[in-house]
């Protein structure tokens, strides 16, 4: 890397969680972006088909699976004369982020399980592209103090947390009175609490902005995802939750805000599309030409804002608590949401269940400090157990 | 000043135009800076009353008026004791602009009176901080070049400049795609071509959502206002005009934007007041707090955008005409203009003749090249030469 920390040459990227959402997005944008990025890297969880497609057109040096009997599967579908190395299971999850070479490691794995591989990347000094906002809400000490300790950096792939890097580039650290977070506000933002209530899961993954994953989609609908988002940036840009504000936004044109002490605002406008800030975390500090679509204002013609309703979608409140809180607290918190979300789309609770069921879990919960990666993996254990009983006490197969 | 070309310690600022809407907005600015600024040099065109008490809140080492008679009733009116060394005519503006010892000079003059005063700032090396659009438009590539010589810098004072030069720091300049600036649409954005013939002078003077002096306000209702700033740009960031575009935002929230070659548009939000932008060309790269009631875009509610109508605001395609012809045409765009409207306010002419007054103009014109500052009196010379005939031939008092 140079000084400005942009990646010399050929950027070599591994992606963590290749086959989802913003995996297979990435791979459109080392499309576009031809010979300037080589994939040395690629993991899945259980999508074995697709991943041996990806290693056929990319031929990354190493990819990696859940477990052992995807890995045999994957080998079994690779071409005869095929150099990568298929690896499986934690550690196979961890040589593809530190052990492949990579200038970047791209973390889009869903949920707490990208916890430990985007610290093994951490740890490596690469450059992080990151869009697993779980593992630094989880464990956001430890990895930012992992990336400074061994002269790494951070570029957030949010789109949120994109364009407030962005931004913040247009003046100095000091000058920040407040970061503003745009929120579509989800597919459900004018629907009454009875209405809510009976959500199906096949209504809360159609996002209607962001073309996105069932577990970040559920997210988006509850308002949690943005609950996430405030922690997020917290680490990322060493703000305090109560300099973080949220701002529905049902456009999604404005990606977010940094508010400067003179009261000027900056702002990243664009596409909806997350090949958009996951190309600029690999690009940065160049941009390169994707071919999207130009945003036209004058198409769109009015942009609106209001404040978010903190009744109907508790949801924030309960994460802005819980970042105050602190500790032990938002992994809990994260943990909670995730079994909820799972327990949610296999039809097992309600959707307005889903935050009960966190706030239950939260309330419940003595936090405790989380220094060391053994305290928050023992708390996102113990939220684990605490929303399974929630579940089988409250849901609808008791 | 430091390698970021800021100031270190006071900032000793020279005003050219102290009593009009910017300077007044600026020594606003000065107040609530405190003892961060010293006022070093005021000037003001005939308003001796204005002038003086200025001169004795600030008691600046010079103070300059237009004639030789305002100059010496300034002086009868300061108090005995005070040290401020009252001069006059071109050579008392220059003497603010290069003779006081500032570090910066702001250019708030209105038309081309301000010209030859901020060449000479510019020719000091000074931080020039740029209100006085019509100067760059006559007489860009000799202000810009003297500022690059004397290892000066501008910074833009308008809203949408000052957006623009600070959207850019968010990127690369080699990464830009176009400038997008905003504009209100001005008072009479959605009147009939029939309506905007009655338009009185009182009417044009009143816009919607910025305060501002009789002629900037005037040509932000004719749109010229627009044009002006697509010509200034040019120049402030050496863009053809081609990648220059205009669009109407009547909330004037959106200060302007920057669009990257990845289809990301950075833009600069903030309260609708002049201060901002004042302030910011005082202390960049730093931002100081004025107080100012922060910009709640939920308060705000909608922002709305448009493309701008050229048939019924035909000024700023003649800008755009102007601005790709080149040489002298700019110029002679910008004095044809300035004399007409000082026709219209007089009630010599209707509203919509200035903008036709303006064409009549350009359309005879045959430009030559403005390479010494000759050259663009010249063209200034000739056209209000050449207004003045079309008024005299087409206006209400023939």
């Amino acid at each position: 890397m140079d000084t400005e920390g942009a990646v010399v040459g050929v950027t070599r990227l591994a992606i963590l969680g290749s086959t989802g959402s913003i995996g297979t997005s990435a791979l459109d944008v080392v499309r576009a972006m031809g010979r300037r990025v080589e994939v040395v890297g690629l993991s899945a969880a259980r999508s074995v088909e697709a991943l041996a497609e990806q290693v056929a057109e990319f031929g990354p040096a190493v990819a990696a699976l859940a477990d052992r009997e995807g890995a045999e599967r994957l080998k079994a579908l690779l071409p005869g004369g095929c150099h990568t190395k298929v690896v499986w299971g934690p550690q196979g999850y961890e040589e593809v982020a530190a052990g492949c070479g990579a200038d970047v490691v791209l973390s889009a794995m869903v949920g707490s399980a990208g916890m430990l591989p985007t610290l093994a990347a951490a740890k490596a000094g690469v450059r992080l592209a990151l869009a697993n906002k779980e593992s630094l809400v989880a464990a956001g000490g430890i990895i930012t103090e992992a990336v400074k300790a061994a002269g790494g950096r951070i570029i957030p792939v949010d789109s949120e947390h994109s364009a407030i890097f962005q931004a913040l580039r247009a003046g100095r650290r000091r000058d920040v009175r407040r970061l503003v977070l745009t929120a579509s506000g989800g597919p459900f933002k004018d629907l009454s609490p009875q209405e809510l209530e009976r959500v199906s899961p096949s209504q809360a993954v159609a996002h209607p902005t962001w073309q996105m994953g069932p577990k970040i989609s559920v997210d988006s609908a509850t308002m949690m995802n943005k609950g996430l988002e405030v922690i997020e940036a917290m680490w990322l840009f060493r703000m305090s939750p109560d300099r973080i504000e949220v701002l529905i936004h049902p456009q999604s044109v404005i990606h977010s805000l940094v508010e400067f002490v003179d009261g000027s605002l900056m702002a990243q406008l664009g596409p909806t599309d997350m090949r958009l800030p996951i190309a600029y975390a690999l690009s940065y500090p160049a941009r390169v030409g994707l071919g999207l679509r130009p945003l036209e204002l004058a198409e769109v013609g009015t942009l609106e804002f209001r404040r978010p309703d903190f009744e109907r979608f508790p949801a924030l409140e309960l994460a802005y608590q819980a970042a105050r809180t602190g500790m032990s607290a938002p992994a809990v918190l994260s943990e909670a949401n995730e079994e909820a979300v799972e327990a949610f789309l296999a039809g097992r609770i309600g959707f307005t269940q889903i935050t009960q069921c966190v706030e239950a879990v939260l309330a419940a919960h003595q936090p405790w400090a989380v220094d060391e990666l053994g305290a928050v993996v023992e708390a996102q254990r113990w939220a684990r157990a605490r929303a399974r009983e929630w579940i089988q006490a409250h849901g609808r197969n008791r």
